[in-house]
């Protein structure tokens, strides 16, 4: 845990003094022992410094010391891992003196965790660990090379003659390859779960799902063409339907409905949380769908979807349900409190894990 | 590479509707075909917005349209990778719309690449590919779990017969385990060297330096006591002297000194790269040194400094140059252009690369 003392290492003050535009280190954010959360940022200029985070209803403002740094104690907070940002006069920033960095494309935000007073099914316990790799592979399909995580389960050996199944695991819509693992924290989840014998080891494929400039089918088509057969041939992985697969959050759960229920002869699970659906490849695939319900009900084990009661999807979420159902394939509906968040995509994916490949 | 055009996605748009709060999405930075950037910032109620970034010699000011899109297109630039950041009015802050966050626990900033006519030696080249592993590990000596990096080189499988020397690879003072993959592309200079047959086949093991707030000697004893057993223990290594090399830069290249040459009987090869040495753990090792020069001088394979003559650093490099001379403990100095960079950051690893376990 953080201290709450101010830590400046010898080496901040020279560089301070070298460069007279580094501001003074300070220690931000400080979870405290009754889970309230200090927040601190300095600045001798700004007019107004407001806290937005994920925990609360509404903004905070901060106050300002004669030292010109500014601060507010925020009251306890449910123990999660939420993403907040400090707005200074007009501008949106991450927390300069937070390292933890939201993975994504479009906005900088800080994320902070509030441990439980039991650990949480994302926390970092003294358990078995399983570990991400970095890899790059070839995309025929995009016709570049692309980076994707896979997390590989704790004794895992290449060599032994141990078979693996696969879930590919994708972000949303303006995150990156590293969302599940550095906000989602895919890993710990899934390393708790195995250790307590509530998951199946196995392995996660968390690809990069944007395709920009190319439209979304390519990167279902990706998933196909390039992704599996990269994992298949490169991971002792088991390579049935039954043995495969694939969710996702927002646009990725949108892809995840896209890319199972028109390859359900390749994924026996389906898990989709808080789908966004208003894409035309969504519309393609399901506006005249005419499925044999009969058959994808067979070849799938689970097809679930999830979303919470306060999410800006909801609504469009209880249309994908009611279009579903309408057609006769069964699915499962995850409906819990709460928005648009990676507080509850944690809470899908811990609840998925326990479901696959059982 | 990056379009020029301004990508918007669907999904933008409805979360530009749905909360009103995020700007509109731009392309930012674009590099143009002859090498100038094109940045762009989004603001309304800015006063002023400077870029300042590496590659210039002063900050320069962008210039707002009337949609409320600050710009500027620097002149041309040498291929290479830069970190940057925007001041807007007195805030400095990194590229909303770069993905691309310098990893470091002090600043936020963004970092753009230049590409080179031909593939510098730093770029994704069309060559076989090693991975990155993140791991955990126990350290005894700070008693908490801590995660590193690890490059295994193309074609690893920890199973064959085959056995590779390790380089230990730190970071700067408040960069962190990812410094040396996200800003020093230490694997691609890896896999592209290893490629054209000029360094080995290697690991390369990038911890965490940072030990706040213990003291920097207990990272000397990480290393020795926690960091080395854990790789030794988990992978194919050869575990003499002649197949260990320690480098780090700036922080990281004053605990190369201090891990290296107190365990020369370790370490065969030591590599600093624009060392900050004042430190107490510098001072108490090297202030009253006696060392055995000879029996050190035939320990040690390589031992080298490297500096930049515009480094804040380089004239105390050149005092540690001195020292080492004056106690007769061979060492090469690597002198280039350049300040205390990233950018000369890579030029270092990537001569020191060649230079390793031959």
């Amino acid at each position: 845990m953080r201290k709450t003392l101010y830590i400046v290492s010898a080496f901040s003050f020279i560089c301070f003094n070298v460069t007279a535009q580094r501001p003074p280190a300070i220690s931000s954010p400080d979870v405290n022992p009754d889970k309230s959360i200090t927040f601190r940022y300095y600045s001798r200029t700004a007019q107004k410094i407001i806290v937005k985070g994920e925990f609360l209803k509404s903004p905070l403002a901060m106050s300002k010391d004669t030292s010109g740094i500014w601060s507010i104690t925020v009251p306890p907070v449910k123990p999660d891992i939420y993403p907040y940002s400090f707005m200074v006069d007009s501008i949106e920033l991450a927390d300069p003196n937070n390292t933890y960095v939201f993975a994504n494309e479009r906005f900088k935000r800080s994320i902070v965790d509030i441990p439980g007073d039991q650990p949480l099914i994302h926390s970092l316990q003294n358990v078995p660990h399983g570990k991400i790799s970095y890899r790059l592979y070839q995309s025929a399909t995009l016709g570049t090379t692309r980076q994707l995580l896979v997390y590989t389960p704790p004794g895992y050996n290449p060599n032994s003659k141990i078979k693996y199944p696969v879930l590919y695991l994708i972000h949303g819509g303006s995150d990156t390859e590293e969302t599940w693992t550095k906000v989602g924290r895919a890993n710990f989840i899934a390393d708790n779960l195995i250790a307590q014998k509530k998951a199946m080891p196995m392995i996660i494929v968390m690809p990069y799902g944007n395709v920009r400039p190319k439209t979304m089918p390519d990167f279902t088509k990706e998933v196909i063409n390039d992704i599996i057969p990269f994992i298949e041939s490169n991971y002792p992985v088991l390579a049935d339907s039954k043995s495969r697969a694939v969710a996702g959050f927002s646009v990725g759960g949108g892809q995840t409905l896209n890319i199972g229920l028109t390859n359900t002869d390749k994924f026996a699970y389906i898990c989709s949380y808080a789908p966004f659906t208003a894409t035309e490849e969504f519309q393609k695939n399901f506006t005249n769908w005419i499925p044999d319900a009969d058959k994808i009900n067979k070849q799938l084990k689970l097809f679930t979807i999830s979303v919470g009661t306060e999410d800006f999807l909801y609504e469009s979420v209880k249309k994908n349900l009611e279009l579903f159902k309408e057609k006769k394939v069964n699915v499962k509906s995850y409906i819990v409190p709460g928005g648009h968040t990676w507080m509850n995509c944690k809470l899908f994916l811990a609840t998925t894990l326990q479901e696959l490949f059982k």
